[in-house]
């Protein structure tokens, strides 16, 4: 069912802030192939917004769009909400809270302590969705993988992921120690083959600039390292935390 | 010795080109952390623009600068030359030429085909370095390791690291065949850890949305998956050559 030309109603082009996604639940996929995977997930979609010119190109496409929600915007407004340079015509609304969890259930999770950047998040959330890790606890100064950057570094597997957001990353792991093994990465701890097997485990990555904060390092049972050989002083957080899942798998 | 304010000479603005970048040798270095590692790299610098109002304020690096040849550029010079948002106040300007080898001559080579995005050629040369491989061969369709964002995003570890950059990547394994084992990553292979040890090797990483091309896939001496358990379609291309990278050590 398509919806008229017009402007994007306030609700939806609020989306683009942190804030109104974290009030409404809802986020926004840009990309053909993104919002297809999204139409495929169990996330309930309440709009797709599609550029002037998108329809008629990509057949299957337009199919799975024929039973959603849609409303086609003049160029000029769909490139004011679209993040990228190349807008490729479609841009879904999606509402996020089903993919939140109250509470870590997975016996392997890896948890993000301060990352900064969309691409590494996003980047991060699309390897741990291939190495089968899916669920995720993120600390209160992360960014939101529900920004429109992370959403596309994601590649979809932001539809497919579990979020546990933390008010308090630093509480919320001493009250699971005990329950579960918490393991922090940093640079001067056991090679991080190390901790392969064992108990349910939470396995902390930090923004590679400033580290772990000391109450973190503080609670850990294990600190976890990947040993280098050359020069470079630190790894990319996102490298850094496919290394380490690849190893456990 | 610190140059008087002026504007920028024509031969290092053009240096935002990679067809001026590859007719000088020179490339651009943006940020403290870079110019300070690219000072006490063995790459020859040529001058560093700073922006007005820099010295005075990190005494080391002032002193490090002492040694190169300065030119004071007013903000809005300085800023059109800079690629990143929020300039700290340094480019240098290097030469890369030795940097750049004729032949493979490491017993274990990542090589690149069609690497398109500058901040994953970045990642990987930084992964390379932390992992202790100094050699890289580049296809022809590979983003430039010198552009702006490849150079920030490698954190440096382009100053230390030594390129081989291929006219035809194809033609350049196919040479090499007998004398190098050549493995291909792609999704429909053995275990990328069966592949450790083993006599000189070069693997080749590609673009995630191509995969490599047919050519290059029957040249392989080997293919190498890094097996996938959940739902993602692929790994980042950055993220596939660090983990395999990782597995060798």
């Amino acid at each position: 069912m398509a919806g008229h030309n017009g402007a994007i109603p306030d609700r939806y082009a609020a989306l683009v802030k942190r804030k109104a996604r974290k009030e409404s639940g809802l986020f926004l996929a840009e990309g053909r192939r993104l919002v297809e995977e999204g139409l495929k997930s169990e996330c309930p979609c309440e709009l797709v917004f599609v550029r002037e010119g998108f329809f008629g190109k990509f057949p299957e496409t337009d199919a799975l769009l024929s039973s959603a929600k849609t409303q086609v915007l003049s160029a000029r407004d769909f490139d004011k909400l679209a993040d990228t340079e190349q807008p490729q015509g479609l841009i879904g609304v999606f509402s996020g809270t089903g993919l939140l969890d109250d509470a870590p259930t997975h016996p392997w999770l890896p948890a993000l302590f301060d990352v900064a950047d969309p691409r590494n998040m996003g980047t991060i959330v699309r390897s741990a969705d291939w190495f089968g890790f899916g669920q995720i606890m993120l600390g209160e100064s992360c960014v939101d993988p529900f920004s429109q950057k992370a959403v596309r570094s994601s590649m979809g597997s932001v539809f497919r992921t579990r979020f546990v957001l933390c008010e308090d990353l630093e509480a919320q792991l001493a009250s699971y120690k005990g329950r579960y093994r918490i393991l922090v990465a940093d640079l001067d701890g056991s090679d991080y083959r190390s901790f392969k097997g064992g108990p349910p485990s939470m396995c902390v990555f930090s923004n590679e600039a400033h580290g772990p904060s000391e109450g973190i390092r503080a609670l850990a049972d294990g600190i976890a390292t990947i040993p280098g050989h050359g020069g470079a002083e630190s790894l990319s957080v996102a490298v850094a935390a496919a290394v380490f899942m690849a190893a456990l798998r």
